[in-house]
């Protein structure tokens, strides 16, 4: 058994039996090592920044990690801005990386760079192997460090004679500890800011889902406080039935607006409120100036375990929390706007939908039309780094095959990864792709005027993604997603009931 | 004046008066700067591996830095893979990298990051502005360190407050100082070991263009040393009429056979020849056991000037180099193949074309058949990160908007940075791209074939970019760039023809 067998099987025993890859030549023998144990999937990844962000779609949606496999520094590199979303939002992922043999780094060839150095700021492991015996052992430790807490990037890097060399081990079956229950000082504290009213409970991570958020939602029927989500959430189930939860704004004065209300926050899992970006004249901090801001579990204690233990110390927890109820849009008809295409959406979400939203300007009504849709689970970008909706999506669909995926993607972010459409054609996922089609940086656009009076052409030019204009029926033809392009409402709604019933990867073109 | 106008006037008064930028919320004051300096010209990219690819190109063609406009960690790590190219070929690029403002860095926010760690391992100078009076100093700075020696990356980080606050101040016009020719007895020592027979002349970086490759012509001629090129070259100057020069093999068996009469290696601005990658077998080193390998010039050291003292030291000023004939190939017809691919090639290439080559394996045989076609200069991939060539070739178009660009790129590599496409047709550039689709990572087959006995289909899966087939007809038609298909040698030499004709960039798909 080879390094790289050793590395496969180990990752398998671990229930790691996916990996997203994109392999070089220093890859080649975990490749060929497939063959040996079948019950790994590799996924084949045209782009290595497709691989993390799947990675990340996986894990969310099945709360275990998925590997990656990438080539040397450079495709690191081009997966890292898609490691920093899924860092963020502390999401597990056994990242391996291969390097040049051990005997080889010492040559200044073309490929030589320091793995380990570009590794290091998204990664909460990082170890490079140091022969095929260990590599089984090093696995099993990535493995658990991944698993440790919310989750965590362990990067293995795997330098190609520890792959290719025999002598490889299996490494054991590892148990990740389990994540500390905050003291009980912090949740008598806790329970007591929100006994006092004006409050307001934010939920981080992946904690809006599932009976987490069924108590959440009965501690603030019990209370009166409001439930939130961050702005950047990993993943929210609503709908239909479910406690009601609201999301910070994106935008400062709006999400200041949103918080004035409230004197005390209890954030489970969640960084306290602060801007998206900082402002000349805007506070970073959103909350109310004097607010109190307590922590009651941080992101890698035990969220849900925290919940549990307030809604008791609260004696909450056969309080009916309040639920939203089954409101759909009417479909609507004629021209496109967002408002309308908003509301068809709503209308037609199928139940345990999947929502992958990275339609930045053109989605914002998004959540609000679909509020009272049968129940499903939205996916956000978590570390604003634009270019992970399309790769979420393959993840999501590919962890959960039997559920709907609808991806809401811009055509600005959209381009930064549109390598995924091919994945999601090859591996056959069945996911609809709403490409909204502005031909601009709208976001941008919007931070420049509020920045400067009255920009010029040479500025605004930088932020026009038009002329020529994108044409994504085409882009996802290519890539061998049939596509169509739609100029009215009931357009829209055809294509997006179509898209629904299909059992194969389609993008709908929503020019703006 | 605020601080991203001291930048963007410190810029062009040091004559770096192009950027390719993919800008962000945090970069939206240089965005609104670019109205006050119309000197300077903003490239708008899709993909950040475009801009710093496309910096690349530009460097290689001018000689002079490009800069770069990117959105804090994230659009940084979408450009760090093609960084990394031209990290290992020097090539001078002012990075600007914007970052949250200074006031606001302390929080966690979705966008936080490490810019510094992210950027340290590709930049020779690094510096983060502190406040808006520094930022015209830092700039001059950074242009200062990327124009010494041969050239380096010199990364600014550029807070959002140190754009955006008033007091502003230009930095001043910098001159690098003059790269230090190596010291007399280097170059005796070199003249020695060519005279002494067996020898080779290995020049690296862009040592094989202009007058420096015509003189290291008259020493090979003098001498009967051989005059070689790395593998990973940034450009040289080839054709009839000029001295010929050998590129260095892939493979490493080809190159130690090529390597295996020297007994003596003088570098040039070169580094020692070592295999691409590590091998289980094979050794790393390419050169004979015992030969002395020995460096004239290091690459920041005047390699122009160490080839003219070498010359003079030889007695070779005056000698006539062995020029390379006008011969081309007769135009072939019929069916395509590789061989046939290159005869068109090799036939139609006009006068001051400038080849971009990441055709991979498909390629392989082009530089045989364009040698003796009319002078031009050939650029390829020089870190071993595919995804270059397409950005490349918009970065030397840019720089050279009169001569014929030929993008010679295949499918694999190619949908790195499929975006670069969109540049070339919004920028309205002259780039031919024959893009050779065999629907596979061949080279990787190749290694797989070598690594593993009779390698299975999960294995092959991974290598195996077809099912579905990539249409490169309609992915650039996405992009707004016009493209066709060919079926026969006929078609691909009419495509050729009309393409570098064209006063537009298009691409020609060449099934294989």
């Amino acid at each position: 058994m080879n390094g790289a067998q050793s590395l496969i099987r180990t990752l398998v025993k671990n229930r790691v039996d996916l990996c997203f890859m994109n392999p070089g030549t220093s890859e080649i023998h975990f490749v060929g090592a497939l063959d040996h144990t079948p019950e790994m999937r590799g996924v084949p990844c045209l782009f290595e920044g497709v691989a993390s962000g799947a990675a990340d779609g996986y894990a969310r949606m099945t709360g275990k990690p998925a590997s990656t496999l990438l080539h040397l520094g450079p495709g690191l590199s081009n997966a890292t801005a898609n490691l920093h979303n899924a860092c963020r939002a502390r999401i597990p992922l056994v990242n391996i990386v291969g390097d040049h043999a051990t005997f080889h780094r010492q040559y200044e060839t073309p490929l030589a760079s320091d793995v380990e150095a570009l590794a290091r700021p998204y990664s909460a492991w990082l170890r490079s192997a140091a022969s095929a015996r260990e590599v089984g052992k090093d696995c099993a430790e990535a493995i658990l460090n991944a698993r440790t807490g919310s989750g965590h990037i362990a990067t293995l890097v795997l330098p190609a004679d520890t792959a290719w060399n025999d002598g490889g081990e299996e490494g054991p079956v590892v148990t990740p500890p389990a994540p500390p229950l905050p003291e009980e000082s912090r949740i008598e504290h806790s329970a007591g800011l929100l006994r006092e009213g004006r409050a307001a409970l934010i939920l981080g991570g992946r904690l809006a889902t599932g009976r987490t958020l069924e108590t959440a939602g009965r501690i603030v029927a019990a209370t009166g406080a409001k439930l939130l989500a961050t702005f950047a959430f990993t993943r929210i189930g609503r709908g239909a039935g479910l406690p009601r939860i609201d999301r910070i704004a994106y935008v400062t004065d709006q999400a200041m607006a949103q918080l004035a209300e409230f004197e005390r926050i209890v954030l489970v899992g969640a960084p306290p409120p602060i801007a998206f970006f900082g402002h000349p004249t805007k506070p970073s901090v959103l909350t109310k100036p004097g607010a109190e801001v307590f922590t009651l579990a941080e992101p890698d204690e035990d969220g849900d375990g925290a919940i549990v233990a307030l809604a008791e110390a609260l004696d909450a927890t056969r309080v009916e929390p309040q639920r939203t109820p089954q409101i759909r849009p009417e479909l609507p008809s004629g021209r496109i706007d967002l408002a309308g295409l908003g509301a068809v959406v709503g209308a037609l979400l199928p139940e345990h939908a999947i929502v992958i939203d990275e339609s930045v300007t053109s989605g914002r009504g998004m959540m609000g039309s679909t509020f009272g849709a049968p129940p499903h689970d939205w996916l956000v970008n978590t570390g604003g780094s634009i270019g992970i909706g399309i790769p979420l999506s393959v993840g999501a669909a590919v962890a959960c095959p039997d559920r709907p995926v609808l991806c809401l993607e811009a055509d600005g972010s959209g381009m930064y990864t549109l390598q995924a459409l091919w994945t999601a054609a090859r591996e056959g996922l069945a996911i609809t792709i709403v490409l909204f089609a502005n031909r601009e940086y709208a976001i941008l656009k919007g931070e420049l005027a509020s920045a400067i009076a009255n920009p010029g052409r040479r500025a605004l030019d930088m932020l026009e993604i038009g002329r020529p204009d994108l044409d994504w029926v085409s882009l996802a033809k290519g890539m061998g997603v049939p596509a169509r392009r739609v100029e009215t409402l009931d357009e829209f709604a055809s294509a997006l009931r179509h898209g629904f019933a299909s059992r194969a990867s389609n993008l709908i073109e929503v020019p703006l």
